[in-house]
């Protein structure tokens, strides 16, 4: 496959996309997807553009060094390039909840998810089971207030060792530190299990159930400083009536959680996704 | 029509429900339709019952005063007692937007409303034509600080004029009174343009744009002392991405407003709707 | 636990709701559940009740006597009685598709199915390690023209010594055989991959996306001799649009068929659903 | 304004965006919006582009003739190019229903339909108050077997008339003539009462509670030859279940029609649909 990728960001300016195209020409590529968008308030231009270069004499690896050195200077562009052929790299991160856990390891023997899960970290021992029946690495981090460095450093010790490039958390019940967000910035996805900004932080379906909402939601974002505040990739909602206990929204919400962490690491994994003012571009 | 609709709230004992339908049996009446649900946590019973007479020698007023002097009393019971043949009478609310109002005359001129519309009121005069199109009486109450003691005088005595059973807040600008909430307690219906809680008060799309949400909503509840903190009735949402601008969210939402209001306006109608500890009950 | 779950179903009759609550007063239980319907076109009454005999000398068994040989009797009742105590017991049927299964297993796991699976039975090996990683019997019954009668014999064999209750086609591909079918009447579960009536049959996504549909969906169905005309369980649909293939349409309907499957295995383990004229009732 | 929408269709290409581009670039327009397609199986090439002129001393005239004279031929493209100042003339058909009528006249009374309305014709006299009250012209053309050329013929005078770009069939109960459907080639809106191709034909609602479905659903399609069987714009659907009659399933599918039909009068208006292959793209 020479097939790749080319996310870019950058202040509008006349004839960008005109540039871009000339270069995909020049390269001998075949543009296979070109989605672009301008928010004019804010004088923003986003791109996404899948190119196939396999009439081409150029590689991906010579072609991301000339863009590179070409237009994307010239724009003076925030851009990424991947090449399609290979799999991102993602750890997951796990507490006690198992339904996540088994939904991302099904749907990737079922290959669903185009990534390697090389490594499940957890600062608790329960569910070595289910890594173990799945074949995957598992280490049990402890993470309490005394070993907070320590724990962070042998985190970032793990994520080098099974060179991870993005890190999704199933229901990980713990605050990531501000040093490991640093590292992966709008890299760690995070499902929260209420329709965001609606009812953030612990128990939010305890305070949906009080509130009497109809509707409940689940919300996968990427970890930022902010508590819950991070942006947003995808939300999800089911309907509730009066008939159904807190327990009912528990269960429901769990169906919610699954399916919507589920596409957030696909949109994550194909390079759908830019962001920019603490908001998500998702491309379709 | 001889068919009655019977609302029942009250704490849960051990045989409510033979009590009630042997009532009906006494009665010569048939059970068309009952709904039962008791909140364990709460030791809560709500019952809904349609209830047909057709065949009884009894009519629906005397079964109503027989109920209240019998069963009512000895549960200990709150409950509605209505007359399916007499359609309940409601006021609309409105300052200058146009879609909700529109689109309740238009659903009550296509029979889809089962209501009586006697009388609009406004704070402005903007939309008077609109009432003149539809041939129904307009009134323009002006309501602003120095005139408000004034103004909900005039609002109580034409409500009162028009014998209202219920108002409906179609995006009426203005908080409602204290003294007109007492008198119309759980029988004000207001639209809000988000999806409570999230983003209650006003400006909630701008918000909604600002924090980037994926999905914007409308909520349906009553009006009660605490702004946007009442009841909710009906709830629903809709897709927004990252192509969408604040005034795509805006026309979309009307389109949520409009179909998410004549929802409540209907379940509110039929008598679908019990209410306890600032929550619905909503029979189906 | 003293509940049990009533279902029944007869011709519509002055007073059954009474005769009913009257007999739980009798046997001194609570009912925390009813929910009672008529179509009064074709004259059918449905109920479900569920009832706590915790304070109660009676037991489940002998309540079951009791009711059987006086109130169903007397209304000549088509009725069931559960003990939801004991839960039933659900085999799994499949082919080669792997992602149901994993779905099932996984929630199974993860304690969100009321149901025990005590085998897996496939016409295909493959699947086999998926059993075994979750330590289920697993039993491969080849199913061709040339061995149908034993095929068939054999799976019923088995059904038998695993005392199961109910089947579930995890995406299994294989007509089910009209003995089969008349021992588990309305006890087979299918999941479909299209949204019934529409693209019955092989291929329903190449078919949808031939037609340039905008939503796709998934229906679980009771199997009937009429392929994919049995009683619909549940449905659900997802939005597809121009820039999606033939590949997205079915990646996106895997979600669907895990979805809408769990939720059937749930409404029919709790015993939720009633059946009658090819359809059926769901309780909430 | 000097704002234009363009919209492409031709066989793929290398280059074809590039040189789309640079000509943008040549005429100093400012790209706004870009969506480019390719259906990889089929070969064929989609793009929507709006273009702001405002700094630009061409004209929107001067560069559609440009553009038709060069790149267009020079591709081989079908293409459309529209000035965005000039608002599309919809006519409206209908019959005796009143619901869509009123939601679209509702709709574009409050500014959220992109079109003028300058007539509305029936085959019924029904309706024209309501068009009096919006104050639109009305013509009864009747329609039957025996006035058939003489009904199309005055139908056709009077779009020629109000010099109408395209046609909305506001559940408009009369099959079109092919004829009219040769004039206005995708320009005919219909709305199907049912999640085609699922119960196409008369009597939709009937059939989905004959069938037992959980979900019914409204199709929006242009019309062509075969009924029901155009290209689909739009989609969306509501849950039914067991308490719901045939009445109910017609009262929620009227809410479905008319919102799936306003849909597509703004897809349709604002030039966001391509039609190829008896199939749509639709642009966001």
């Amino acid at each position: 496959m020479q097939n790749f990728t080319l996310l870019i960001h950058c202040s509008d300016q006349k004839g960008i996309v005109a540039a871009v195209t000339n270069f995909i020409v020049q390269v001998e590529g075949n543009i296979i997807y070109l989605d672009q968008n301008v928010v004019i308030e804010q004088n923003v231009f986003f791109m996404r553009l899948e190119c196939d270069l396999s009439n081409s004499k150029h590689t991906v690896a010579s072609v991301r060094e000339e863009f590179s050195s070409t237009i994307a200077t010239q724009f003076n562009m925030s851009w990424e390039f991947y090449n399609q052929g290979t799999k991102p790299r993602m750890a997951i991160f796990v507490s006690k909840y198992t339904h996540c856990l088994f939904d991302i390891l099904g749907r990737h023997s079922s290959g669903e998810l185009n990534v390697e899960i090389p490594v499940i970290i957890s600062n608790h021992d329960d569910l070595r089971p289910i890594a173990e029946q799945f074949n995957i690495p598992f280490y049990h981090v402890p993470f309490s207030k005394d070993n907070k460095i320590e724990g962070e450093k042998k985190q970032i010790e793990l994520l080098a060792q099974y060179e991870i490039n993005f890190i999704v958390l199933a229901r990980y019940m713990q605050i990531i530190t501000p040093k490991l967000i640093s590292i992966y910035e709008n890299k760690i996805i995070n499902i929260h299990h209420s329709f965001l900004p609606a009812f953030p932080g612990a128990k939010p379906y305890h305070s949906a159930f009080k509130r009497g909402v109809k509707i409940i939601g689940a919300t996968s974002h990427y970890v930022t400083e902010e508590l819950d505040e991070g942006p947003i990739i995808e939300q999800d909602i089911s309907r509730v009536s009066h008939v159904n206990s807190v327990e009912d929204f528990i269960m429901k919400g769990k169906d919610l959680e699954r399916t919507v962490l589920a596409r957030a690491i696909n949109l994550h994994a194909e390079r759908k996704i830019l962001t920019y003012c603490n908001k998500t571009v998702v491309f379709h």
